[in-house]
């Protein structure tokens, strides 16, 4: 009886529980896909992987890191007036927990987005994916609050929030990305059951996994119905400067009258992913605490939360990052500059590789394969005719050296069943060649 | 009646939240307490400050992030076999979500704690709250899982546990840490109230606040009374290498003989607070779970949740900590030799201070000013014969020039009215003298 209730029994003296003892997530798919993906691609390494979603690393240098860090320190003695005990406290000890960057990220945030936000809005995080955990934590109140999300959806995000508990309540993608009429349909309905649609959650340009982009018509209808269903919009925004025309639309945050979207921004792909820099600019208005930490802000209460989770984002990153932006006037599309011509030579690659390798029947049949056209990012789509699951990913690794990720893996309340996501960035166009004949090579097989 | 049930109420065209309308614990005085008490030490910036809980920083150097950083990049290459191109990977690259570091922790546990931990069972984080974090979401299944602490408790981990939403029911303290009897006594209170308690966080050295530590018995006695009641033992261990006399007690997880201890450690006090890392060590295990990700240990389930809440921990951290304990065999008592000869010096400079200044009645009264003794670590606690709350450290600071830590900031119930906490690890003997002589004299000011 006591084993019942505790969950804590002891197996041949050695204390164990079961599944069901921990938390929920735990048994949720959603929290197993990325290391099962990991696992796959680990499995076959001589296979051409369009599964990775992780960025060009061959410009990396460990020296760069040395220069990074020695930029930055200089910056805080000549540019901040930091005397040498100054610098060390900063670089060494417990400090600001929104960060020691957020004066050059509002520079950064205008020169390379044309965005103007308050230095107080900024939190520098753990990654995206801390600033993910923080908004969801503070819009997670009760059993009533919901967050909506285009399906499908990044696999990070609903794992982020099967952690804080909060359900993500799909709303229906089209080829412009997330679909708003459906958005106000969804956040309706979540009413009618006595829900609280909190926020959605959207990713405008170059959405992982799907590699859409929001038009700027669609942009302006979404901050409409936000401030008309009086909702936040969680923009996240980790591949806009990967344009492959080299047009950029507006982000959300930019077209945002009302303070309606919490802005979310990633260096995993601009910089790398390692550092584990991030942050969020909240610049919503919080009325009724006015205790320790209490600022006006969002911003401010989202600091509190990250006070608790990891205290600081790591001085030593945050000095690397900084070094960076300090490299490159604050501008991280220069900072990216042969990178993006990486992911646009890859990019236009897949396009033709997959006119090649699945052109269109001749008698205008309709096609066995179809997939979309991204403007940008490391993502593509591909229907196939058949089921793509984690076995058919194993048959196509074992027998025909090619990886790839089941579209499966985005969506929570299931769909893209037949859909697999290419990633294109860490490739060359030969190898992008080649896997492409291998994945024909797998159509031939389980369509003959 | 839209603004009542969605929360974001447009006040003027700006998007405006009630505290209400964010998660309880932003509502919560333990979120705001650091940030009140940092907030107070900014504006007393000469004042002698017993508040601050942060290492001695004085041996810190910016050059030696260098040096770190470049031998952990040259431990890869030469004693792990990388090719520059997986050093490269590395560094700069999304990592195993256990970290890099997982081997080199193997050794420093052996070396420093007498520590034999299976590798799998590490996971490293972002600093020791990310660890707190972690066990408390996996234990945490639903309303009833309670976990125990003593009381007073460091105010991170009952942060971490509200962010977590876990109820942290007090268990009382005596003179040699937890009161074993009463945790006993609260267990069986609480599963009479329905509760299933999952755990009980201790700090066993010097603990943050008390200073105290528990004797040999009281650890084996805790460790029976976990079995019995079948209850897990969180152990944190950020100070035990700061002894006074240079002898250490085992720690609760050296004598673990059924894995009923979760061993959390930290970097945060013998290497650096800014890295952010920081470790757990979860050999339990799980049976049930045999999804991708699910590995038989406790450890892959923490894991799990870590790659959804920061992914991994930041790679240059690990490699400036990966650097450090090469530096010094994976020995941290090694790493630390000086400071622990600072925080040993000031310890001795406060209990000679205290005799000083608060003399014991020569008629054999009852003397006004009472304290402990601990055996190490960077605190200690006073009983006043006045309540000692935030206004008392608001006059005590511009009125007498020094600065500490009212005790009721680290009781979620309720308690420590009277005893003030001083920290005395970023102070010279002669600070000590003169902020004993300044508190002295607020003594005799209030009872006057």
């Amino acid at each position: 009886m006591i084993m019942d209730t505790i969950g804590a029994t002891a197996v041949r003296g050695v204390t164990t529980f079961g599944l069901d003892d921990l938390h929920a997530s735990l048994s949720d798919p959603v929290l197993g896909s990325m290391t099962l993906l990991n696992e796959i691609t680990g499995r076959f390494p001589n296979a051409v992987s369009f599964a990775a979603g992780r960025p060009f690393e061959e410009f990396y240098d460990p020296a760069q890191l040395h220069g990074h860090l020695e930029r930055f320190r200089t910056h805080l003695e000549l540019e901040r007036g930091h005397s040498p005990e100054q610098v060390r406290t900063a670089l060494f000890q417990y400090g600001h927990t929104k960060g020691l960057l957020t004066d050059l990220l509002v520079r950064h945030l205008a020169v390379d987005e044309g965005l103007d936000v308050l230095p107080e809005s900024v939190v520098v995080t753990t990654g995206c994916q801390e600033a993910m955990i923080l908004i969801l934590r503070a819009l997670r109140t009760g059993a009533e609050d919901v967050i909506l999300a285009p399906a499908p959806t990044y696999v990070g995000f609903l794992g982020a929030a099967r952690l804080m508990e909060m359900p993500v309540l799909p709303v229906a993608e089209g080829a412009g990305g997330i679909d708003v009429d459906d958005l106000v349909t969804q956040v309706r309905r979540a009413r009618e059951r006595g829900l609280r649609p909190r926020a959605c959650y959207v990713v405008p340009d170059f959405a992982n996994p799907s590699g859409l982009s929001m038009t700027l018509a669609a942009r302006e209808r979404l901050l409409d119905v936000a401030e008309g269903e009086e909702i936040l919009l969680i923009e996240d925004n980790p591949y806009s400067l990967f344009n492959a025309d080299g047009r950029r639309l507006p982000s959300l945050k930019s077209l945002d009258t009302t303070r309606r979207v919490v802005y979310l921004g990633s260096f995993a792909k601009t910089a790398f992913p390692g550092a584990r820099v991030g942050y969020l600019v909240a610049d919503q208005l919080v009325a009724g605490g006015r205790g320790p930490g209490d600022g006006p802000l969002l911003a401010d209460q989202l600091a509190k939360l990250k006070s608790m989770l990891t205290l600081n984002t790591s001085t030593v990153s945050q000095a690397v990052i900084g070094g960076m932006l300090l490299a490159n006037d604050c501008s991280m599309t220069r900072a990216t500059e042969r990178e993006a011509r990486v992911y646009r030579r890859n990019l236009a690659a897949v396009l033709a590789g997959l006119e090649r390798h699945f052109p269109a029947p001749s008698d205008g049949s309709r096609p066995q394969v179809t997939w979309n056209v991204p403007g940008g990012g490391m993502f593509a789509v591909l229907t196939l005719p058949f089921e793509a699951d984690d076995t058919m990913l194993e048959y196509s690794a074992s027998r025909f050296g090619v990886l790839w990720t089941p579209m499966r893996h985005f969506y929570a309340g299931g769909g893209g069943t037949h859909q697999i996501r290419l990633s294109f960035s860490v490739l060359t166009p030969a190898l992008i060649d080649e896997g492409l004949a291998r994945l024909a090579a797998l159509v031939r097989d389980r369509t003959a």
